[in-house]
């Protein structure tokens, strides 16, 4: 499994992924499921991926590769118009990856699909963030469902709910980010550091702060161990029952 | 769906079970997955279900006709001279029903499977709580996991996994799966109120306290508004990172 968090704010864009992925549970790897496209000044673009690492894969690298090879270059994400657009793109290399996959026959026990979610912007256009669903199809992030989840949504989902604010800083929003996917490697082996975080500030069309974060970086076991202890305080200040 | 826990104290067991059913979200029904079975001083059971509505009210209507037809008593829960004697039968019951339907085939999207939770105690035993499988297999709690939870487990999870203790009162257990209740409801539509609590004091071999919490309970409504309000505290307790 994979958890990811793409999220809108007044300030810009977030995303964290974790970096595990399995084939049962006594097959686990490490990868990266975080992909930004740049252009300085014209555009950034993150693309967060849960599912099927072979198709997951191959869709990153027929991106990178349209975006590299010139004579190729149409249709890329790097020339496409709108994030719209992009997010076309996105979702037709999807499915024709799957599609191409599924033709040679489904043989093993898990299907080949993968869900994605992009988010950037392109220049004189506000920043947008989509999902993309296997199918290639996608529905985009508003007002009132600011922020997707990709792979084990469920454990770290509650907090999301009870805490995201549009307004907030990109501290807050890192510390909330964190709260979630701890909650989530706390409840299930398949979600697993390290971490990887990116931000992107609005209008500014170019890459913004980018870090992995790891088992022992000093912030993250501030988060793991504090929120813990705040929790049960939280939880004590709530009035008991009288039975 | 359906959200049940079982839970393991020091002093006694604490169950709570939502009333949700659904086939489809537009196609809701309320209906009780808490049963309890007594012999005052000598025996006390209760059973959660998750799963199948039609396996489960078989079922259950099973366990309680061997109660109550003398003729059938053999085997009955109430005759069990052990839990892990009813936790087997309720055990044999469910792969029963299972067996028995799916012979006449399976023709609707969903399966006829079910999970029950089955805790309870007999007189001169300890206190025992189990989870039951569709197989009619079963795994018992004990200290190193000291609850069960069946049904949409994932959203609730992760409070439980941070405040529970086991010597914790029975105002506390019920807070906290009050809260862990909350956090479901919030996030997920298959899982509604009212709910149901039963406790069991242990070494007392009778129905404890028994109630159902509905949306207007006042302490349900303190508990609602006020952990949202706790775990905005307990996150802004957390310290920034530093960017």
């Amino acid at each position: 499994m994979t958890y990811c968090v793409g999220m809108r704010l007044d300030r810009g864009l977030v995303f964290m992924s974790d970096t595990r992925t399995n084939a049962g549970v006594d097959n686990i790897s490490t990868f990266r499921k975080m992909f930004t496209f740049e252009e300085a000044g014209e555009r950034f673009i993150t693309i967060l991926t849960a599912g099927n690492l072979a198709t997951t894969q191959a869709v990153i690298s027929m991106l990178e590769e349209r975006t590299k090879a010139p004579a190729e270059r149409s249709p890329s994400i790097m020339d496409a118009p709108s994030m719209f657009q992009v997010a076309r793109l996105v979702g037709q290399t999807l499915r024709e990856v799957i599609a191409a996959n599924a033709e040679t026959g489904q043989r093993a026990d898990t299907a080949f699909n993968a869900t994605l979610i992009v988010g950037g912007q392109i220049a004189d256009s506000p920043p947008r963030l989509f999902m993309v669903y296997p199918e290639g199809n996608f529905i985009e992030a508003g007002e009132d469902t600011p922020y997707f989840q990709i792979g084990e949504t469920k454990y770290g989902r509650p907090i999301l709910v009870r805490a995201y604010e549009p307004d907030m800083s990109f501290e807050a929003a890192v510390k909330l980010l964190l709260v979630s996917f701890d909650s989530t490697i706390k409840a299930n082996l398949s979600v697993g550091l390290p971490l990887d975080l990116q931000l992107y500030e609005a209008d500014s069309c170019k890459q913004g702060l980018s870090r992995r974060i790891d088992a022992e970086d000093p912030y993250f076991q501030a988060i793991s161990t504090g929120w813990g202890s705040a929790l049960k305080r939280a939880f004590d200040s709530l009035p008991d029952i009288t039975l």
